[in-house]
Protein backbone atom coordinates (compact mmCIF):
# COMPACT_ATOMS: atom_id res chain seq x y z
CA UNK A 1 0.00 0.00 0.00
CA UNK A 2 1.22 3.30 -0.83
CA UNK A 3 1.54 5.76 2.04
CA UNK A 4 1.70 9.27 0.48
CA UNK A 5 2.53 11.76 3.07
CA UNK A 6 3.29 14.64 0.96
CA UNK A 7 2.23 17.29 3.30
CA UNK A 8 5.06 16.57 5.72
CA UNK A 9 7.42 17.58 3.34
CA UNK A 10 9.14 20.89 4.52
CA UNK A 11 9.13 22.87 0.98
CA UNK A 12 5.77 21.49 0.28
CA UNK A 13 4.40 22.29 3.05
CA UNK A 14 5.65 25.86 3.21
CA UNK A 15 3.96 26.35 -0.56
CA UNK A 16 0.70 24.63 0.75
CA UNK A 17 0.29 27.32 3.43
CA UNK A 18 0.89 30.37 0.50
CA UNK A 19 -1.66 28.80 -1.48
CA UNK A 20 -4.47 28.45 1.31
CA UNK A 21 -3.69 32.06 2.32
CA UNK A 22 -5.18 33.34 -0.75
CA UNK A 23 -8.70 34.03 0.25
CA UNK A 24 -9.72 34.19 -3.26
CA UNK A 25 -8.73 30.23 -3.97
CA UNK A 26 -11.39 27.92 -5.66
CA UNK A 27 -10.30 26.12 -2.52
CA UNK A 28 -12.37 28.75 -0.87
CA UNK A 29 -14.20 30.74 -3.08
CA UNK A 30 -15.78 27.34 -4.93
CA UNK A 31 -15.11 24.32 -2.76
CA UNK A 32 -15.98 24.87 0.56
CA UNK A 33 -19.12 26.91 -0.03
CA UNK A 34 -20.17 23.60 -2.01
CA UNK A 35 -19.50 21.18 -0.02
CA UNK A 36 -20.60 22.39 3.04
CA UNK A 37 -24.20 23.32 1.05
CA UNK A 38 -24.01 19.32 1.08
CA UNK A 39 -23.78 19.29 4.84
CA UNK A 40 -27.10 18.06 7.13
CA UNK A 41 -27.80 20.53 10.20
CA UNK A 42 -24.55 19.09 12.65
CA UNK A 43 -26.61 19.61 15.59
CA UNK A 44 -26.14 17.13 18.28
CA UNK A 45 -23.98 14.96 15.55
CA UNK A 46 -21.18 13.04 15.76
CA UNK A 47 -18.32 14.05 12.99
CA UNK A 48 -15.18 12.54 11.80
CA UNK A 49 -13.02 14.54 8.90
CA UNK A 50 -11.30 12.63 6.75
CA UNK A 51 -7.66 14.50 6.06
CA UNK A 52 -8.37 17.56 8.41
CA UNK A 53 -5.52 19.29 7.27
CA UNK A 54 -5.81 22.70 9.28
CA UNK A 55 -8.56 21.57 10.93
CA UNK A 56 -10.70 24.51 10.33
CA UNK A 57 -13.36 22.57 9.33
CA UNK A 58 -13.80 20.69 12.26
CA UNK A 59 -14.22 23.98 14.05
CA UNK A 60 -16.57 25.35 11.73
CA UNK A 61 -18.71 22.02 12.39
CA UNK A 62 -18.41 22.54 16.07
CA UNK A 63 -19.13 25.89 15.94
CA UNK A 64 -22.56 24.87 14.35
CA UNK A 65 -23.37 22.82 16.94
CA UNK A 66 -21.59 19.40 16.40
CA UNK A 67 -21.27 17.32 19.69
CA UNK A 68 -18.07 15.88 18.65
CA UNK A 69 -15.17 15.88 16.01
CA UNK A 70 -12.71 13.72 15.39
CA UNK A 71 -10.50 14.64 12.69
CA UNK A 72 -7.57 12.63 11.39
CA UNK A 73 -4.72 13.70 9.15
CA UNK A 74 -1.58 11.48 7.86
CA UNK A 75 0.61 14.61 8.16
CA UNK A 76 1.98 15.85 11.30
CA UNK A 77 2.74 18.83 10.63
CA UNK A 78 -0.76 19.85 9.35
CA UNK A 79 -1.55 18.64 12.82
CA UNK A 80 0.56 21.03 14.34
CA UNK A 81 -1.02 23.95 12.90
CA UNK A 82 -4.61 22.51 13.22
CA UNK A 83 -3.78 21.71 17.07
CA UNK A 84 -2.09 25.34 17.22
CA UNK A 85 -4.88 27.44 15.38
CA UNK A 86 -8.13 25.30 15.34
CA UNK A 87 -8.17 23.01 18.41
CA UNK A 88 -11.20 23.44 20.97
CA UNK A 89 -13.73 21.87 23.11
CA UNK A 90 -15.23 18.81 21.83
CA UNK A 91 -12.39 18.53 18.83
CA UNK A 92 -9.89 15.66 18.77
CA UNK A 93 -6.82 15.46 15.94
CA UNK A 94 -5.74 12.27 15.51
CA UNK A 95 -2.51 11.50 13.68
CA UNK A 96 -3.74 8.42 11.72
CA UNK A 97 -3.79 7.50 7.78
CA UNK A 98 -7.48 7.24 6.07
CA UNK A 99 -6.19 3.30 5.19
CA UNK A 100 -6.10 2.87 8.72
CA UNK A 101 -9.82 3.45 9.44
CA UNK A 102 -10.58 0.37 10.81
CA UNK A 103 -8.86 0.99 13.79
CA UNK A 104 -11.27 3.39 15.09
CA UNK A 105 -13.15 2.46 17.63
CA UNK A 106 -16.13 5.01 17.38
CA UNK A 107 -18.77 5.14 14.93
CA UNK A 108 -20.20 8.39 13.41
CA UNK A 109 -23.47 10.48 12.04
CA UNK A 110 -21.35 12.74 9.85
CA UNK A 111 -17.91 11.80 7.50
CA UNK A 112 -16.45 14.70 5.91
CA UNK A 113 -14.12 15.06 3.74
CA UNK A 114 -12.68 18.07 2.08
CA UNK A 115 -10.54 17.15 -1.26
CA UNK A 116 -8.27 13.85 0.31
CA UNK A 117 -9.78 10.96 -1.28
CA UNK A 118 -7.66 11.59 -4.50
CA UNK A 119 -4.37 10.85 -2.51
CA UNK A 120 -5.90 7.55 -1.47
CA UNK A 121 -5.25 4.37 -3.81
CA UNK A 122 -7.75 1.93 -2.69
CA UNK A 123 -10.87 4.05 -3.11
CA UNK A 124 -13.14 0.95 -2.95
CA UNK A 125 -11.35 -0.09 0.18
CA UNK A 126 -12.03 3.49 1.77
CA UNK A 127 -15.40 3.50 1.10
CA UNK A 128 -16.47 -0.17 2.52
CA UNK A 129 -14.45 1.44 5.64
CA UNK A 130 -16.44 4.78 5.90
CA UNK A 131 -19.89 2.88 5.32
CA UNK A 132 -18.62 0.63 8.67
CA UNK A 133 -18.04 3.88 10.67
CA UNK A 134 -21.52 5.39 9.93
CA UNK A 135 -24.10 5.21 11.68
CA UNK A 136 -27.64 4.27 10.72
CA UNK A 137 -28.80 6.66 8.16
CA UNK A 138 -25.70 8.53 8.73
CA UNK A 139 -24.29 10.79 5.50
CA UNK A 140 -20.82 11.15 3.86
CA UNK A 141 -20.15 14.00 2.31
CA UNK A 142 -16.78 14.58 0.12
CA UNK A 143 -15.16 16.87 -2.53
CA UNK A 144 -12.64 15.68 -4.52
CA UNK A 145 -10.64 16.68 -7.86
CA UNK A 146 -13.24 16.68 -10.67
CA UNK A 147 -12.36 13.21 -12.44
CA UNK A 148 -12.13 15.56 -15.84
CA UNK A 149 -8.87 17.20 -13.60
CA UNK A 150 -7.53 14.11 -12.86
CA UNK A 151 -7.85 12.60 -16.56
CA UNK A 152 -5.16 14.00 -18.26
CA UNK A 153 -1.96 11.92 -18.08
CA UNK A 154 0.84 14.13 -19.54
CA UNK A 155 0.81 16.88 -16.94
CA UNK A 156 -0.19 19.81 -19.62
CA UNK A 157 -3.89 20.46 -19.36
CA UNK A 158 -4.16 22.85 -22.09
CA UNK A 159 -4.02 22.76 -26.08
CA UNK A 160 -2.36 25.36 -27.25
CA UNK A 161 -1.62 26.96 -30.78
CA UNK A 162 2.15 27.65 -32.42
CA UNK A 163 2.18 30.67 -29.97
CA UNK A 164 1.22 29.14 -26.77
CA UNK A 165 -2.31 30.57 -26.45
CA UNK A 166 -4.69 28.01 -24.88
CA UNK A 167 -7.31 26.99 -27.43
CA UNK A 168 -9.51 24.58 -25.34
CA UNK A 169 -8.75 21.40 -22.49
CA UNK A 170 -7.82 18.38 -23.40
CA UNK A 171 -9.66 14.99 -22.13
CA UNK A 172 -7.11 12.58 -22.55
CA UNK A 173 -7.05 9.37 -21.03
CA UNK A 174 -10.01 9.96 -19.14
CA UNK A 175 -10.82 5.96 -19.31
CA UNK A 176 -7.39 5.11 -17.82
CA UNK A 177 -7.81 4.53 -14.20
CA UNK A 178 -4.67 4.84 -11.96
CA UNK A 179 -1.86 6.74 -10.40
CA UNK A 180 -1.19 10.53 -11.84
CA UNK A 181 2.43 11.72 -10.53
CA UNK A 182 2.10 15.32 -11.02
CA UNK A 183 4.27 18.63 -10.22
CA UNK A 184 2.20 20.23 -7.80
CA UNK A 185 3.76 22.62 -5.79
CA UNK A 186 6.58 20.40 -5.78
CA UNK A 187 7.34 17.47 -8.08
CA UNK A 188 6.28 13.56 -7.87
CA UNK A 189 3.33 14.53 -6.32
CA UNK A 190 1.07 11.46 -6.89
CA UNK A 191 -3.06 11.87 -7.03
CA UNK A 192 -5.72 9.30 -8.38
CA UNK A 193 -7.29 9.19 -11.35
CA UNK A 194 -10.72 7.38 -11.13
CA UNK A 195 -13.64 7.90 -13.38
CA UNK A 196 -17.03 8.63 -12.65
CA UNK A 197 -18.56 4.82 -12.67
CA UNK A 198 -15.44 4.07 -10.55
CA UNK A 199 -16.62 6.34 -8.15
CA UNK A 200 -20.13 5.68 -7.75
CA UNK A 201 -19.81 1.94 -8.41
CA UNK A 202 -17.17 1.84 -5.06
CA UNK A 203 -20.28 3.86 -3.26
CA UNK A 204 -22.83 1.60 -4.35
CA UNK A 205 -20.61 -1.35 -3.27
CA UNK A 206 -20.45 -0.69 0.17
CA UNK A 207 -23.78 -0.34 0.65
CA UNK A 208 -24.24 3.67 -0.20
CA UNK A 209 -27.11 5.29 -1.47
CA UNK A 210 -26.04 8.62 -3.27
CA UNK A 211 -28.29 11.22 -2.56
CA UNK A 212 -26.88 14.35 -4.51
CA UNK A 213 -24.00 15.50 -7.06
CA UNK A 214 -22.25 18.60 -7.55
CA UNK A 215 -20.06 19.40 -10.19
CA UNK A 216 -19.03 23.13 -9.88
CA UNK A 217 -16.92 24.97 -12.47
CA UNK A 218 -14.78 28.02 -12.08
CA UNK A 219 -16.85 31.11 -13.28
CA UNK A 220 -13.82 31.29 -16.13
CA UNK A 221 -14.68 30.81 -19.92
CA UNK A 222 -10.61 29.76 -20.23
CA UNK A 223 -11.81 26.66 -18.54
CA UNK A 224 -14.33 25.66 -21.06
CA UNK A 225 -17.10 24.98 -18.35
CA UNK A 226 -14.89 22.51 -17.51
CA UNK A 227 -15.44 21.72 -13.44
CA UNK A 228 -12.59 22.03 -11.13
CA UNK A 229 -14.80 19.60 -7.95
CA UNK A 230 -16.57 16.29 -7.66
CA UNK A 231 -18.74 17.18 -4.69
CA UNK A 232 -21.19 13.82 -3.75
CA UNK A 233 -23.83 13.28 -0.43
CA UNK A 234 -24.31 9.53 -0.17
CA UNK A 235 -26.47 7.68 3.01
CA UNK A 236 -25.21 4.58 4.80
CA UNK B 1 -42.38 20.44 -24.84
CA UNK B 2 -40.74 19.62 -27.99
CA UNK B 3 -41.11 16.51 -29.15
CA UNK B 4 -38.74 14.88 -31.52
CA UNK B 5 -39.87 12.66 -34.06
CA UNK B 6 -36.43 12.32 -36.31
CA UNK B 7 -37.08 8.54 -36.68
CA UNK B 8 -40.17 9.36 -39.15
CA UNK B 9 -38.01 11.34 -41.50
CA UNK B 10 -37.85 9.63 -44.87
CA UNK B 11 -34.16 10.59 -45.46
CA UNK B 12 -33.09 9.64 -41.79
CA UNK B 13 -34.85 5.96 -41.47
CA UNK B 14 -33.34 4.84 -44.60
CA UNK B 15 -29.92 5.93 -43.24
CA UNK B 16 -30.02 4.51 -39.83
CA UNK B 17 -30.90 1.11 -41.23
CA UNK B 18 -28.08 1.00 -43.46
CA UNK B 19 -26.61 1.59 -40.09
CA UNK B 20 -28.13 -0.68 -37.76
CA UNK B 21 -27.29 -3.60 -40.29
CA UNK B 22 -23.79 -2.98 -39.77
CA UNK B 23 -22.74 -6.21 -37.70
CA UNK B 24 -19.88 -4.16 -36.51
CA UNK B 25 -21.17 -0.77 -35.16
CA UNK B 26 -20.68 0.33 -31.72
CA UNK B 27 -24.32 -0.19 -30.87
CA UNK B 28 -23.68 -4.27 -31.64
CA UNK B 29 -20.19 -4.53 -30.30
CA UNK B 30 -20.51 -1.99 -27.65
CA UNK B 31 -23.54 -1.05 -26.27
CA UNK B 32 -25.67 -4.15 -26.40
CA UNK B 33 -23.84 -6.43 -24.27
CA UNK B 34 -23.26 -3.76 -21.77
CA UNK B 35 -26.98 -3.23 -21.48
CA UNK B 36 -27.56 -6.95 -20.99
CA UNK B 37 -25.06 -7.19 -18.48
CA UNK B 38 -26.41 -5.15 -16.16
CA UNK B 39 -30.09 -6.72 -16.76
CA UNK B 40 -31.57 -9.20 -14.34
CA UNK B 41 -32.91 -12.46 -15.18
CA UNK B 42 -35.94 -11.69 -17.10
CA UNK B 43 -37.81 -14.93 -15.98
CA UNK B 44 -41.75 -13.91 -14.76
CA UNK B 45 -41.18 -10.37 -15.46
CA UNK B 46 -43.39 -7.85 -17.09
CA UNK B 47 -40.91 -5.61 -18.74
CA UNK B 48 -40.89 -2.06 -20.43
CA UNK B 49 -38.84 -1.12 -23.61
CA UNK B 50 -38.66 3.11 -23.88
CA UNK B 51 -37.65 3.58 -27.31
CA UNK B 52 -38.18 0.48 -28.79
CA UNK B 53 -37.26 0.64 -32.18
CA UNK B 54 -37.19 -1.59 -34.27
CA UNK B 55 -38.27 -4.50 -31.48
CA UNK B 56 -35.10 -6.70 -31.33
CA UNK B 57 -34.58 -6.02 -27.51
CA UNK B 58 -38.55 -6.74 -26.39
CA UNK B 59 -38.12 -10.06 -28.39
CA UNK B 60 -34.62 -11.18 -27.16
CA UNK B 61 -36.13 -10.22 -23.58
CA UNK B 62 -39.39 -12.25 -24.35
CA UNK B 63 -36.85 -15.33 -25.56
CA UNK B 64 -35.37 -14.96 -22.07
CA UNK B 65 -38.44 -16.02 -20.28
CA UNK B 66 -40.45 -12.47 -19.74
CA UNK B 67 -43.80 -12.97 -18.98
CA UNK B 68 -44.78 -9.71 -20.79
CA UNK B 69 -43.38 -6.86 -22.46
CA UNK B 70 -44.50 -3.30 -23.81
CA UNK B 71 -41.89 -1.96 -26.05
CA UNK B 72 -42.87 2.07 -26.64
CA UNK B 73 -41.49 4.44 -29.98
CA UNK B 74 -42.35 7.79 -30.99
CA UNK B 75 -41.95 6.54 -34.59
CA UNK B 76 -44.31 4.93 -36.51
CA UNK B 77 -42.02 3.91 -39.26
CA UNK B 78 -39.85 2.10 -36.73
CA UNK B 79 -43.34 0.25 -35.09
CA UNK B 80 -43.63 -0.84 -38.59
CA UNK B 81 -40.67 -2.53 -38.65
CA UNK B 82 -40.80 -3.49 -35.03
CA UNK B 83 -44.21 -5.30 -36.20
CA UNK B 84 -43.33 -6.89 -38.97
CA UNK B 85 -40.02 -8.18 -37.62
CA UNK B 86 -40.02 -8.81 -33.76
CA UNK B 87 -43.78 -9.61 -33.13
CA UNK B 88 -45.05 -12.13 -31.32
CA UNK B 89 -46.61 -13.60 -28.30
CA UNK B 90 -46.36 -11.49 -25.23
CA UNK B 91 -44.83 -8.40 -27.07
CA UNK B 92 -47.17 -5.10 -27.60
CA UNK B 93 -45.94 -2.68 -29.47
CA UNK B 94 -47.11 0.96 -28.54
CA UNK B 95 -47.07 4.35 -30.90
CA UNK B 96 -46.37 6.53 -27.78
CA UNK B 97 -43.94 9.55 -26.90
CA UNK B 98 -41.82 9.26 -23.55
CA UNK B 99 -43.19 12.17 -22.57
CA UNK B 100 -46.49 10.73 -21.74
CA UNK B 101 -45.85 7.62 -19.63
CA UNK B 102 -48.12 8.27 -17.04
CA UNK B 103 -50.81 7.55 -19.89
CA UNK B 104 -49.63 3.90 -19.02
CA UNK B 105 -52.40 2.06 -16.72
CA UNK B 106 -49.53 -0.73 -15.91
CA UNK B 107 -46.81 -1.21 -13.73
CA UNK B 108 -43.43 -3.14 -14.49
CA UNK B 109 -41.05 -5.17 -13.03
CA UNK B 110 -38.08 -3.94 -15.08
CA UNK B 111 -37.67 -0.83 -17.45
CA UNK B 112 -35.12 -0.72 -20.33
CA UNK B 113 -34.13 1.94 -22.66
CA UNK B 114 -31.33 1.74 -25.34
CA UNK B 115 -30.28 4.89 -26.88
CA UNK B 116 -33.06 6.95 -26.66
CA UNK B 117 -32.68 9.28 -23.09
CA UNK B 118 -31.25 11.38 -24.87
CA UNK B 119 -33.67 13.06 -26.85
CA UNK B 120 -35.56 13.70 -23.85
CA UNK B 121 -35.66 17.29 -23.04
CA UNK B 122 -37.24 16.85 -19.32
CA UNK B 123 -34.92 13.90 -18.19
CA UNK B 124 -36.40 14.60 -14.67
CA UNK B 125 -40.17 14.32 -15.43
CA UNK B 126 -39.07 11.41 -17.34
CA UNK B 127 -37.18 9.61 -14.20
CA UNK B 128 -40.02 10.48 -11.92
CA UNK B 129 -42.40 8.63 -14.51
CA UNK B 130 -40.11 5.59 -14.52
CA UNK B 131 -39.99 5.55 -11.04
CA UNK B 132 -43.98 5.55 -10.77
CA UNK B 133 -44.45 2.54 -13.30
CA UNK B 134 -42.20 0.19 -11.75
CA UNK B 135 -42.64 -2.23 -9.22
CA UNK B 136 -41.14 -1.65 -5.69
CA UNK B 137 -38.09 -3.19 -6.25
CA UNK B 138 -37.99 -2.85 -9.60
CA UNK B 139 -34.99 -1.56 -11.87
CA UNK B 140 -34.26 0.49 -14.70
CA UNK B 141 -31.76 0.15 -16.76
CA UNK B 142 -30.84 1.89 -19.66
CA UNK B 143 -28.04 3.80 -21.79
CA UNK B 144 -27.25 6.65 -23.47
CA UNK B 145 -24.51 8.57 -25.39
CA UNK B 146 -21.37 9.54 -22.79
CA UNK B 147 -21.73 12.81 -21.57
CA UNK B 148 -18.56 13.46 -22.47
CA UNK B 149 -19.85 12.77 -26.08
CA UNK B 150 -22.36 14.72 -26.43
CA UNK B 151 -20.95 17.75 -24.63
CA UNK B 152 -19.37 19.37 -27.83
CA UNK B 153 -21.48 22.23 -28.99
CA UNK B 154 -19.69 23.16 -32.38
CA UNK B 155 -20.02 19.72 -32.98
CA UNK B 156 -16.15 18.79 -33.90
CA UNK B 157 -15.28 16.31 -31.28
CA UNK B 158 -11.56 16.65 -32.80
CA UNK B 159 -8.65 18.81 -32.38
CA UNK B 160 -6.48 18.97 -35.29
CA UNK B 161 -3.51 20.22 -36.50
CA UNK B 162 -2.44 21.60 -39.17
CA UNK B 163 -2.34 19.23 -41.98
CA UNK B 164 -5.82 17.74 -40.34
CA UNK B 165 -3.97 14.85 -38.45
CA UNK B 166 -6.77 14.39 -35.30
CA UNK B 167 -4.46 15.32 -32.19
CA UNK B 168 -6.62 14.76 -29.59
CA UNK B 169 -10.55 14.51 -28.51
CA UNK B 170 -11.78 17.63 -27.58
CA UNK B 171 -13.46 18.54 -24.11
CA UNK B 172 -15.81 21.64 -24.66
CA UNK B 173 -19.06 23.03 -23.07
CA UNK B 174 -19.38 19.62 -20.55
CA UNK B 175 -20.59 22.20 -17.71
CA UNK B 176 -23.41 23.34 -20.10
CA UNK B 177 -26.41 21.22 -20.30
CA UNK B 178 -28.83 21.79 -22.45
CA UNK B 179 -30.10 21.07 -26.41
CA UNK B 180 -27.12 20.12 -29.52
CA UNK B 181 -28.11 20.84 -32.57
CA UNK B 182 -26.54 18.14 -34.74
CA UNK B 183 -25.72 16.36 -38.38
CA UNK B 184 -26.36 12.82 -37.91
CA UNK B 185 -27.24 11.09 -40.99
CA UNK B 186 -29.51 14.40 -41.47
CA UNK B 187 -29.11 17.81 -40.30
CA UNK B 188 -30.55 18.89 -37.46
CA UNK B 189 -31.08 16.08 -35.06
CA UNK B 190 -32.03 17.48 -31.10
CA UNK B 191 -29.81 15.79 -28.70
CA UNK B 192 -29.43 16.62 -25.19
CA UNK B 193 -26.07 17.08 -23.29
CA UNK B 194 -26.16 16.52 -19.14
CA UNK B 195 -23.65 16.27 -16.72
CA UNK B 196 -23.38 13.50 -15.21
CA UNK B 197 -24.44 15.41 -11.71
CA UNK B 198 -27.88 16.18 -13.92
CA UNK B 199 -28.52 12.41 -14.55
CA UNK B 200 -27.70 11.39 -11.05
CA UNK B 201 -29.62 13.73 -9.28
CA UNK B 202 -32.90 13.39 -11.70
CA UNK B 203 -31.93 9.68 -10.63
CA UNK B 204 -31.90 10.01 -6.83
CA UNK B 205 -34.91 12.67 -6.74
CA UNK B 206 -36.94 10.66 -8.32
CA UNK B 207 -36.21 8.03 -5.86
CA UNK B 208 -34.01 5.77 -7.51
CA UNK B 209 -30.93 4.06 -5.66
CA UNK B 210 -27.98 3.63 -8.84
CA UNK B 211 -26.54 0.35 -8.05
CA UNK B 212 -24.11 0.39 -11.43
CA UNK B 213 -22.70 2.57 -13.55
CA UNK B 214 -20.30 1.70 -16.93
CA UNK B 215 -18.66 4.03 -19.22
CA UNK B 216 -17.45 1.79 -22.11
CA UNK B 217 -15.20 3.02 -24.70
CA UNK B 218 -14.38 1.90 -28.07
CA UNK B 219 -11.07 0.14 -28.10
CA UNK B 220 -9.10 2.24 -30.59
CA UNK B 221 -6.45 5.02 -29.36
CA UNK B 222 -7.83 7.49 -31.38
CA UNK B 223 -10.62 7.72 -29.22
CA UNK B 224 -8.14 8.75 -26.11
CA UNK B 225 -10.01 6.14 -23.78
CA UNK B 226 -13.09 8.51 -24.27
CA UNK B 227 -15.94 6.77 -23.43
CA UNK B 228 -18.57 6.33 -26.07
CA UNK B 229 -21.91 5.26 -23.82
CA UNK B 230 -23.19 5.72 -19.87
CA UNK B 231 -24.64 2.75 -18.81
CA UNK B 232 -27.02 2.78 -15.25
CA UNK B 233 -28.49 0.42 -13.74
CA UNK B 234 -31.13 1.71 -10.48
CA UNK B 235 -33.70 0.32 -8.36
CA UNK B 236 -36.75 1.78 -7.36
Amino acid sequence: MHEQNIYDDQVFFEGYKKLRANPLSANVVIEKPALFSLCPDFAGKTVLDLGCGYGENCKRIVGAGAKSVVGIDISEKMLQVANAENSGENIAFLHMSMNRLDELNQTFDVVLSSLAVHYIEDFGALMQSVHRLLNRGGVFIFSQEHPLTTAVRDGDYWAKDDVGNVLHYKLTDYGISGARQMHWIVDGVTKYHRTFSDIVNALANAGFAIEQVLEPAEDDSRHNHKPLFLLIRAKA
